[in-house]
């Protein structure tokens, strides 16, 4: 399948496939809603990070600036859904994240180090893709709000490299994030049936 | 053991033990770094019945505002704890929260109801204490910024008695509100021998 040709963004192997941002535009509240989803869970990986690593003070203080942020978005994405009629709901979890969250190592330091990895590189998808949304939606308003967004997702994804090599000998996060990147856009080589921002 | 006198806070049974006072104001870096462990366990609360909830529009509108001003509360008393050299970590917790967390009901509706109860009671014994705080802190300073928090607090109960009535039964909340009281202030009864803003 051909893939979209976009500024590289150097955690990810593989570009979007193109098939994602037909499937993507063609069910954009889905889409929305999913959005909603993601903002979501994004604030609790945060504060779950918090919570796990109490005394990492630089960890603790950038996190709770990503996990402020993720929630002003959420709050901001439910609007999007309120204004266009779209109730709030759950919706099924393409196989993505449960993916990636299954290639965590359960020892510490390995735990930590693929923890901020997992979460920079969904980031950094989330980057890549809002930024498709931003070029292909009909809507010049919703594009407009995509486009502000991706400017956080880039800043997040740098969070999550930079505390990866606070806490990490720089030479295992490159070799680890190598690896994660790996698995990352093999779980996107085939297109969830369902759309979402990681199908 | 006597009892503070302050303005009646509705939720609350029994009005804060002399003793906690004492006990806080004689240990405030203590309190403090707790303080910032119960501002994040506030975020973490909110989200998590958000989470749970995906579809309660108005439960998930208002807790989104909870959990972004507690995570804003969170990052003040850090800065309050870096002013003082206070460094991060973890603290052990007193038996409050999870005595309280063991009389929410597990089947729903009961646990929707208990869980909106238990985090009211949470915010409004949260709102006494740190009245008490702000009351008696020798460092006028750090006397105001717990004044300043206490505003936060009591609108915070007043969220999760808002939302208890709007998915539960008028009644049922009074009665069982009354029941959870009743366990919130005989959890206090007697003092945590560690100093805690719940002990």
């Amino acid at each position: 399948m051909t893939a979209v040709t976009l500024p590289t963004i150097k955690f990810l192997q593989q570009p979007t496939l193109t098939a994602w941002v037909e499937q993507a535009i063609a069910h954009l509240d889905t889409i929305l809603l999913d959005h909603s989803h993601c903002e979501r869970k994004a604030a609790g990986v945060a504060l779950n990070l918090m919570f796990r690593y109490p005394s990492n003070t630089k960890l603790v203080r950038l996190l709770t600036a990503i996990a402020r942020e993720e929630l002003e978005h959420f709050e901001q994405v439910n609007q999007w859904l309120e204004q266009r009629g779209i109730p709030l709901g759950p919706l099924s979890a393409p196989p993505y994240a449960a993916g990636l969250k299954a290639e965590i190592r359960r020892a510490e330091p390995d735990r930590l180090l693929d923890s901020l990895l997992v979460a920079g590189l969904i980031e950094a998808r989330s980057h890549e893709r809002l930024g498709l949304l931003a070029e292909h939606c009909p809507d010049p308003e919703l594009a407009r709000f995509y486009r502000g967004l991706m400017a956080s997702e880039a800043r997040h994804y740098g969070v999550y490299w930079l505390l990866a090599t606070e806490y990490c000998d720089r030479e295992d996060v490159t070799q680890r994030l190598a690896q994660l990147a790996a698995v990352e856009s093999q779980l996107l080589a085939t297109l969830y049936p369902q759309p979402r921002i990681h199908s």
